[in-house]
């Protein structure tokens, strides 16, 4: 075992990229737009007790990751810093204490930001083995997205038979992650929320879909008077009242994200203190009189704030085990080089993506692109972008 | 099954009470004292398509009781009215539509309003059957408590092997029934608070006890400084706050009564005023950042304008089978006449009780009470009784 690790620190291995001191990585150079964004290089990290040095192969990209951009976040890292909360590779290394874990092994894994790079170290706590027949790309798709669905849904909101699910994104990763979570379950009934032209390639995974400009309280009130069991809100502002007053008796509203707090390519502090205040505060004596719960739910504070990853690991568990039962599937929207880093953020901004989009770390950026991404200054710059939703969808390149 | 039901609406069975027009019940004649209630004689109800009428054994007093008497609920009914939310006894005859139930039948039943008297009439939806060995002081004890209990922790909080466990008036109906459902999960810590001189009686049905006078947020965190999975709060005002900062990552916060809301033996505006004011209200936002989850719990208002009856009925069938495995048995507190209503009501006012109060409809007053409580006129009388808490626990007949 301690030869093992020895041999891993060393780099010595086959698998091993050699002598390199640098990597590949994106780096934020501080808050603000995309200019922000640069592709740079910067020093090969080494393991730590308890850590796995991973060769990156795929990494994914969330929403979360332009709040961070933006500094949109709750006491954000200060910058220049590397985005990215979780990818998949291939173990390069290991420190001490990282038992049950070879180098070699194609892994999931959660990091703490410094996911976009050509090579990560975490604690193996974080780290998940990938089954045989999972891609890297699968794998970059599957950890966050999956285990929030499956945590809000079967730890928080206790789903069973019958009930009902109201999802935001319902295109996004974790959207179809409650799509086909909810699918496990006899006779449960998701109403979804997406974009119009979103609705024709994710029509079958959900029961009810809404457009995501039309009145949804509305319509599931048209279909189900009652309301329904389970809303599961990434959006926060004002469809935290909304989402609330949709629950039937014993229901659960569970907040997970406040993508309605970004509005343009930068921060707006008008938009988000709107938002903010639209946010009702909750009289729990309501709550008793209405039988109704909220919840919050932020999976990466609870890994990475409240220390719950044996927890997490647990859940992993559980849903790699519905993988391999091709229960679950984790839906890739498009493939993107590390250089087209840009171009990926504003697809997930303009709410242009089914599935979850990916930075593949080996793809070679599509040749239209990649001549504004591949700067390699790190020098801060200051100067804000003009802010407003670019509709400019059609011009992203769409992979798979 | 038309003829069994025409025989039981004319009240000729062996067990029906022949012709009488009325029956004696528990008379609250307007919102206030103890002086607004009365034993009186009422008409003689009669059973409605889909309902029961019960010859009533056995009744449940319940804090909520001591709110209704002072007005201190949500849309109170118009007094005169006759107390009570649940009863045992045996059915004396049924409406239409009451399949499943026979003349005879030993029963449990949820009723809105009206329990404490010799008979009455409920829809069958809230209509359970007692198993063989269950006596009416225990089945009067058993419904309300434990489906609460039941509720909350299973399918609210979904409680689980490992578990922490923190419940005010630990010594109460409601906390004897959470004691017992958490011995029915391995490894699950129960914190109870209660008044020290219950602690000897109710030492051994929790893991750690702690009287209500001390700083049970300090307490708690001596032993287990991350805090607790689940929190059951039936105090409110300032301990909504408390409850939820007690709480680790993921945890459950459950509002089920508003005890503090009482003080005096009637209602105290300011008192109430400076509870309600202590209950802070909740952004979403924080539940998010903190992962936290806060719900509130009212079985009545599920059951009576929710309509989650048959929900309850399934949980009941539950609740029972525990009971004939002999996993959970109702405690109870002591037994009163009807004409001792006053003397329980401040007996549970005053915290005096460790398990259930019932009234016992066929039993004979303690003599030494009976002077002031058998009143028969239901005049309303506006004077207020001196507010206050006496410490009158010696006084009380303590009968079980």
């Amino acid at each position: 075992m301690i030869e093992r690790k020895t041999a891993g620190k060393e780099a010595d291995t086959p698998l091993s990229s050699g002598e390199a001191k640098e990597m590949r990585a994106v780096v934020l150079t501080g808050f603000g737009g995309l200019n922000k964004v640069r592709l740079s290089r910067r020093n090969m990290p080494e393991p730590q007790d308890g850590e796995a040095k991973i060769r990156v192969k795929a990494c994914g990209l969330n929403f979360l990751d332009l709040m961070v951009r933006q500094g949109t976040i709750e006491n954000p890292p200060k910058p220049p810093l590397v985005p990215g909360f979780e990818c998949s590779g291939i173990i390069e290394s290991l420190g001490e204490n990282t038992e049950g874990f070879e180098i070699g092994d194609r892994v999931i894994a959660l990091v703490n930001y410094n996911a976009w790079a050509e090579v990560v170290c975490t604690p193996v706590d974080f780290v998940y083995k990938m089954p045989g027949e999972m891609t890297f790309p699968e794998a970059a798709a599957f950890s966050l997205n999956f285990a929030a669905a499956y945590m809000m849904l079967f730890e928080i909101a206790s789903l069973r038979e019958g009930m009902s699910v109201l999802v935001h994104s319902a295109g996004g990763g974790v959207g179809q992650a409650v799509a086909q979570l909810c699918s496990t379950v006899p006779d449960v009934t998701v109403f979804g929320i997406a974009s119009s032209f979103k609705h024709a390639a994710i029509r079958d995974t959900v029961s009810h879909l809404f457009d995501r400009n039309v009145d949804y309280v509305q319509e599931v009130r048209k279909i189900s008077p009652e309301g329904v069991d389970i809303v599961l809100d990434c959006l926060c502002g004002e469809n935290t009242s909304k989402g609330l007053g949709l629950l039937k008796p014993l229901g659960t509203y569970i907040l997970y994200g406040a993508s309605n707090f970004v509005t343009g390519e930068t921060k707006s502090f008008f938009s988000f203190a709107k938002s903010w205040w639209q946010v009702e505060k909750v009289n729990p004596i309501k709550l008793y009189e209405e039988n109704k719960v909220i919840a919050g739910f932020s999976l990466l504070n609870l890994l990475f704030k409240q220390g719950r990853c044996s927890h997490v690991k647990t859940v992993m568990e559980k849903l790699l085990l519905l993988y391999k039962q091709k229960k679950i599937k984790p839906l890739v929207d498009s493939l993107w080089a590390l250089e087209e880093v840009k171009e990926a953020m504003q697809r997930i901004h303009d709410r242009g993506n089914i599935g979850k989009l990916i930075l593949d770390v080996e793809k070679s950026p599509t040749p239209l692109m990649a001549n504004d991404s591949t700067e390699t200054s790190e020098a801060g710059e200051e100067e804000e972008e003009p802010e407003g939703d670019n509709d400019n969808k059609e011009r992203m390149p769409f992979i798979q």
